[in-house]
């Protein structure tokens, strides 16, 4: 069986003890035309991994600052703390030396952590994924090829797609990767930013991502992943995204804020 | 009339065009002792606010690495990208030579933000802050310094402040400087942490931040703050906490959330 395309795409190659070489593909593809600002904080987290003491990204930071093409690129790598159970440091995407993506990101071994669990929020309220709607109608959009990887089912058709925004910018949905291939903690951090924004809801045509944090809280069962997106503040044109990601066991896996411009 | 605790105890000086020195105070320490992570994040955005062509941050992310103590540090920056309205630049706290904090932060001028705007979530539920309790009684809480600088309001006393967390972690008040200082955006990035945590309702005796990410949505009117702070998911030991401010005008001016440990 050939690589799953997420494991393909994101696989680094290491050139010093702290560079390495990345090919960034157009396979993650996302509105805009551009590679998915997820899609490059797992390529990011991959190299940062391979330097930390530690297997499981904990928090990550990525500031975009520059458009990142299809194609080759460096991650260069620095740790900043190496403790007991946790490790800190910053990847560098560079493209044509120019720096694109600057991540932080704290590393941990989640299987060990212990402390209490206190679950205030609730889960997305989703039919059944088997019995939900593939929005796509079985096949990806002509133009996006996340949606070629990732695929989703929802309760209802949403407005935006039948051209009628229906004003709630949040929405529910089940989502996995379109191949067979189960999402660990890497996976999630794409998975944050792989639906379209909730803000379509509102008439938005597109949004651009400055920062993406996303908290990786616990390794994910196999199977759909229960995710919600809701923006509450559309301020001059900048917003907020929070995503949760929950996983077939009805854990809170993964957590994300970022902040965004309308475009 | 003498410069306020908050200009005194962020200002940095020069050393080199990337490198300022810094006095750490222990007049904004707080629960667990030590100076409080908003004031550290301050610091480091007053130091990159001096190498910035824009004067506002829009987004920042602090990594706590280490203990930072009262006394001389260094803040060391690096600008990462200008662009024509936003710029993204990293600062390092250093004391005693080691890197305690690293903050990654995109300024803007928001004074010039323009575009849409819609806000979906509502501002805090409060009674008028002259009307409403002071939970410290007119006085600061002894051996937390921050108190001294930081006053509250809310409409009812804390169940922890009584011995009997009430089980909701989920808190809403009022906010200012206790002495007169109006908030500015800068102020805003500590105020977001000059709250007790949200987890005290639950029994949590302390919480320790691993990382903080502050969002400034706009410049905040005169007057007491609305706050909100709430944490959803603890984990194994870790939880978020959300927080917004409201300015006196009804904006929504500041909203972050932070991964921390429960200690």
């Amino acid at each position: 069986m050939s690589e799953h395309p997420f494991d393909a795409d994101t696989r680094v190659d290491s050139v010093t003890d702290d560079t390495f070489a990345a090919t960034i593909t157009d396979r993650w593809n996302a509105i805009g035309g551009r590679p998915n600002g997820g899609y490059l904080l797992a390529v990011c987290l991959q190299a940062l991994r391979r330097v930390m003491p530690f297997p499981d990204p904990l928090v990550a930071s990525a500031f975009f600052l520059r458009p990142t093409l299809a194609g080759p690129a460096e991650v260069r790598t620095e740790l900043a703390r190496a403790g007991r159970s946790m490790a800190t440091g910053t990847a560098r995407l560079v493209q044509a030396g120019k720096e694109t993506v600057r991540v932080t990101a704290t590393f941990t071994d989640l299987a060990r952590a212990t402390g209490r669990t206190l679950i205030v929020g609730e889960r997305p309220h989703l039919p059944p994924a088997e019995s939900a709607m593939d929005p796509l109608g079985g096949r990806a959009m002509a133009g996006l090829p996340i949606t070629e990887r990732v695929e989703y089912r929802t309760a209802t058709m949403p407005g935006w797609m039948q051209g009628k925004p229906g004003g709630d910018p949040s929405m529910q949905f089940w989502m996995r990767f379109r191949e067979s291939r189960e999402a660990d903690v890497l996976a999630l951090a794409l998975l944050v930013d792989a639906a379209y924004p909730a803000v379509m809801e509102i008439g938005a045509t597109g949004s651009s991502t400055l920062e993406l944090t996303v908290h990786l809280r616990a390794h994910p069962a196999p199977g759909w992943l229960a995710c919600r997106a809701t923006t509450r503040y559309v301020i001059a044109g900048s917003h907020e995204e929070d995503f949760e990601i929950w996983d077939s066991n009805g854990t809170l896996v993964a957590q994300s804020r970022q902040l965004a411009l309308l475009t």
